[in-house]
C-alpha cells in the first residue's frame, strides 16, 4: 500500500485525491495546501493528515507525493521531492520555460526517481485504443493525423495572461498526443492563428483559434485545431489515417437519447468539459502510476515527454511569429 | 426492347414511366389513363402512344404491361393481360377480397405468363442487403425480427375508408417483409391496436397504430409496429437478430449535414416519404421485371406472394377482434 | 451521515458498498454475510464491521439495510428490517411469489419504514432522460413503446430452473420500465416466446426468447423484446413514440472509436453486461436512497412497484400458455 | 428546351448527358467525340445527332455546348464556343497554365456568353446546405474549416505526369470548396506534403499527401487534408466551426445496414468515387445551367472561381517549395 502525499487540494487535486483513496495499491497519507479549507474537508473524508511541505517531504512514511498545486510550484516541488527520494506524479507543465525544465529534469535523473508528467490524455482509454490498433497494424503506416481540440468557452484573460499562451497552456496536450500516437518526434512544425473569441486575449498577444501543421521524418504529417470556444462542449478527437485505412476517436456524448421530430434528430453535445470527459483517463493514470511506483512499468508519460512538448509549443510560437515552418 | 403499355399515369405510374424509359432493355410504348392530362404529357415526353385498355391488350407490340392503375382495376387488367399473352407487373394488392386473389391467380397460372405483384420494399438494396447477408449466414438462425413503419403522416378519412384497412392497406407491406426476410410462412399471428392519430379513422372503423406478433415454424418471432404518422418523416427499419448477431437496417436520411451547437447535435431525418425513400427500390425492381421478361429469373414477388400477404393481414384483423392470437 | 448495514457481500453487493462509502452522507457501517471471505475483505477496505443479521437489526446506530443477498432471504430481511425500525433498500424482486409479496409489503406497511425497490434502470440517466423529456411534452401523448433487452449470454440451466422463469427474472425489470415510462398500468397483456437459445432452458419449461405486447387504458401500446443470449454485448435500447415524434435511447458503446478500412466501418459493442452498463445508474439509485432516507422524496421504485411488476410476469406467463391476451 | 451539344462521350460526358436528357427544359442535340464508338451508342440512345467541332460551333441550333473533352482542349473550346455565341457549360479545369486561364476568359468577356466552371462539390446538396445553413446565421461568424478529401486508390502514375500535380488536379477542388464556404478570398496558403502512396508519384515529382493552410482576412483559417488513396472509399467532408457551434457534412455511406456481433459494429464505406457521391450534386449541376442559359440567375461557378482555385493551388505549390506560407 503506497502512502501518497498530495500537494494541491483544488479541482485537480480532488480528482487525484478520489483516485489515490479508491486504488487497492494506494492511500491518501497526507495533504499539502497553504489554503486550508478544501485540504481539510478533504483530510476528513479520506482519514488524511494535513501536513507541510518540509513535513511531507522529511516524512519516511511518504512513498510518493502527487503534485496538483499552482503551475510555478512544480519544478521546485519535483525537486524537493526527488531529492527526498519519493516518486512524483506531476501535472503538466513542469515548467512554463524550457531551461527551468532541463536544470529540474536533471535533478530528477540525478536522483533517479520515478517522474510521471500527467499528460492525462495519454491514459484516456479512447486515444489508447487508436494506438494499440494503430501499432497492432490495423492501419498499416502512419500518413496523416487531424486532431481537434476546442474548449467550450474560454478562460478569462487574467488567466490567459499568465498561462504561458495558446500553444504551451492549450495545444501542449495535442502536441504530447500527435507524439504519442504516431510515436516518433516531428522534424518541422508550422502555425497559424488568430484572436477571434476574446479580444482581451489578443491584447495580452495571444491568440485563441490556432493550426499546426507537423512534418515526421517518416513523412507522416500531423494537424492540430484549437479554440478556446467550442459552443456545444469540450471537443476531443482524433483521426489517424494510413495505408490501409483510418483510425477515429469520436467524442464521448453526454448520453445517447435522440429526439426525432419535426425540426430534425438531436442528440445529446460532447461531455461538457475535462472532469467529465477525462475521468476514465484520470483513474487509469493513477492506477499506471501505482504500477511505476511499484517498479513493473516505467512511466508512460516521463518529464522528457513535458520537454519535448514543450518544446513544440515553443517553436510552434516561432513559427506564427516568423510566418514560416520552423525546422526542428 | 422490351415495348411496355402502362396502365396509370398518377403518382406511381409517373415513377414507373421513368424507370421504364431509362431502361437500356425497355421503353415506353404507350399508355393507358381514361383521365387524360397526365398521360398527354407523358406521352409527349417519352415518345410513347396513347392507348385505349383494348388497344394495348390487341397490339401484339406490346411485350408487357404495367398496373399502376386503381386498386378496383388491378384483378381486371391483370386477367385481360394474361389471356391476352402479356407479361404483368403490378402494383400490390391485386385485390382486396382475398377470392378475388385466388381467382385471378388462376387465370394468371391457366396462361402462364410472368406476373410481379411489385412489392417494392423487397427490392429496396437495404432490405435486400439484410437478407442476403443472412442467407450467407452472418447471424446464424433467425430468432426474432422486428419491423418499424410509420407513415409521416395519416391519409384523408375518406381514403382510409377504402383503404381496406390499415392492415391490408399499409402493415401488408411490412407482413410480406417479415416472410421475406425470415423466409418462411408464420404458423400463428396476434394484433393489437388503437386509435390515436386521427378520431376519424376510428369512426371508419379502423386502427391508426398498430401492432403485430406473428410466430414462425422454426420458433422465431417478427413483431410488426405500424402507426400512420410518425413526427419526422417515413420511418422504415428493421432489426434481424440470430444466433451469432443483428442485422440491422436503419432510416436513410435526407443528408448527412448536423449541426452542433448549444441545445445539441442536430442531424438529418429520414426521407420524407415512399417516393424518395424507395426511389432505389423501384429502379431495381424494374430492372428485375426486365430479367423476368427475358426469361432469365422467375419474378422475386409472385402472385402467391401477394395472396399471402393479403391472408395474414385479414388474420391479423380477425386477431384484433378476437383479441387472441389465431393459428395460422 | 447515515450508517449501513450491507446484507451480502457479492458481485451487487459490492457495487452498493462502493456507492455507500463514496456518498458523502451515508457510510459503509457493517456487512452481514454467513460465507464470510468477501465480507473480510470489504469490510477492511471500507473499515467497516462485520455483524451478524440479529446484530445488525438490534444495533441502534444502523439507520439503513442494504439487501443483496440471495433472492429467497429478501421477504424476511425486508420485515426484519421493517420490524426493527429501518429503511430498507431491497434488490429486486422480493419473493418470486405474489401473495409472500403481498404479505411482506403489508408489513412495511405497518411499520411506515420507507422502502425502495431497486429498479436499477428507472435511474439510469438515459432512460430517465428519455421519461422526463416525455414528461415535458416534447412528443406529446404516448403511442407507442419498444423495449429491446438482451442480455450478452444465456445463464447456466441451474440458474434458470430457479429464477422463476424468464418473465420473472429478466423481462420483470422491462415490464417495470414500461409502467415508469409510460406512467400507467397496463390493461392487458399478450406474450409470446420460445426456446432458441439453450435446449436446456426449454427442458426446465422455460423460454429464452420473448416479446409481450401490453396495452394501456390511453390506448398507447408497449412491446417488449427479449433474449437470454445477443452476441454483441448487453442490449438495452428503448424508443418511445408520440403524436409529435419519437424519443430514442440507445446504446452505451464501450467507445467511441471506429476503424474505416476495405471491409467497412467498424465500431464498438454496447457496454458487455449490467454492471458497466448500469453503473452511473446505481450510483444514481444509491444517492436517490439517501434523500429517501433523509425524508426529502418518497422513493422512486416502491414495493407497489416491485408487486406489480411481479403481476405483470405472472400474467404474460399465462397468456403465453393460453396463447391469448389476458386483460389485467 | 435548350439544345446542348456535348463534347466528349466519356466517363463524365455519360453523366453529363443523362442528365442533359432527362431535364425537363434541354436536350441532347449533338454529340461531338473524335473517337466515335461511345459517341454512337450515346447518340442512339438519347436520339442525338453525331457533329464535328466545326458543325457544332455554327449549328444555329446548338444554345450551348458541354465541355466533358481532354483538359488540353477545355480553353480552346471555350473560346470557339464564346465565339460562337454559346453559352458554356464547362468541366474543371479551364487550363492548367494560368495564363491560358487569363487570356480565355478574356475571350468570353469579350463575347459575353455565360460560362459555368463545373466544380460540381459547389452544387451537392450536403455542401450546399452547410454554406446555406451557415449564410443564415447558424453558427455565427466562421472561424475554422477543415476540409478532409481522399480519393479511394491513386490513379496511375502516367495520368499523375500530366495532371499538373496533386494541388491543381485534386486539391483544386477543396480549393474551389473554402472559398466557397467560407465567402472570401484567403490572404496566405501554407503547403506541406509527402508522397506516401505509390513511390512513381515521387518519382514525378509530385506528392500524393497533402495538406494546406490558409488564412482569410477576417481571421478565419482553413485546412485541406489531402490523400490519393483512402483503404475505405472516396472520403468526402467538412466541418465549419463558427462563434456559436459546428457545421458538420460527413460521408454518404453506401447503405444503412449494420451488423452486430462479436467482432464489433460494421456499417457500410462511404460512397465508393466521385459518379456515386456526386451523382445528386451533377444533376443539380445541370438544373442549375439549364437557369444560367434562361437568363434567371449567374453561374453559381465562374471562369473566375476557375482562376482563382487555380491560383491557389499554383501558390500551394509555390510553398510547398520554400517551406513558408506565402501571401496572395
Amino acid at each position: 500500500m503506497f502512502k501518497i502525499a498530495l500537494f494541491g487540494a483544488g479541482r485537480i487535486g480532488q480528482i487525484h485525491a478520489a483516485n489515490v483513496a479508491n486504488h487497492s495499491d494506494s492511500e491518501l497519507y497526507s495533504i499539502v495546501d497553504p489554503f486550508g479549507d478544501n485540504a481539510e474537508i478533504m483530510a476528513k473524508k479520506y482519514g488524511a493528515k494535513i501536513q507541510t511541505a518540509h513535513e511531507a517531504f522529511a516524512d519516511e512514511e511518504v512513498d510518493a507525493i502527487v503534485i496538483a498545486s499552482a503551475t510555478d510550484t512544480h519544478a521546485d516541488l519535483i525537486e524537493r521531492g526527488a531529492k527526498a527520494g519519493k516518486a512524483v506524479f506531476c501535472e503538466k507543465p513542469i515548467h512554463l520555460d524550457i531551461e527551468c525544465v532541463r536544470n529540474c529534469l536533471k535533478v530528477v535523473d540525478d536522483h533517479k526517481v520515478p517522474l510521471l508528467v500527467a499528460f492525462n490524455r495519454r491514459y484516456d482509454p479512447q486515444f489508447k485504443k487508436v494506438r494499440d490498433m494503430f501499432a497492432s497494424g490495423a492501419i498499416g503506416k502512419a500518413e496523416t493525423l487531424v486532431i481537434t481540440s476546442r474548449d467550450p468557452s474560454p478562460p478569462p484573460a487574467s488567466y490567459v495572461k499568465v498561462s504561458g499562451g495558446m500553444f504551451r497552456d492549450m495545444m501542449i496536450h495535442d502536441l504530447d498526443m500527435a507524439r504519442y500516437i504516431i510515436g516518433e518526434d516531428p522534424i518541422s512544425i508550422y502555425a497559424q492563428g488568430s484572436c477571434l473569441v476574446d479580444p482581451e486575449i489578443g491584447e495580452a498577444g495571444d491568440i485563441d483559434t490556432g493550426f499546426v501543421v507537423m512534418k515526421f521524418a517518416s513523412g507522416a504529417i500531423a494537424a492540430i485545431t484549437n479554440s478556446r470556444r467550442s459552443g456545444y462542449g469540450y471537443d476531443q478527437r482524433l483521426e489517424l489515417h494510413g495505408e490501409k485505412g483510418l483510425l477515429k476517436a469520436d467524442n464521448i456524448l453526454e448520453d445517447a437519447v435522440q429526439l426525432w421530430s419535426e425540426p430534425g434528430c438531436v442528440g445529446a453535445k460532447p461531455e461538457h468539459f475535462f472532469l467529465q470527459r477525462y475521468a476514465a483517463a484520470y483513474k487509469a493514470e493513477w492506477d499506471h502510476f501505482t504500477q511505476v511506483m511499484a517498479g513493473k512499468v516505467p512511466a508512460m508519460s516521463t518529464g522528457d515527454d513535458g520537454l519535448k512538448a514543450l518544446y513544440l509549443a515553443d517553436k510552434a510560437g516561432e513559427s506564427l511569429k516568423l510566418g514560416k515552418e520552423v525546422m526542428l
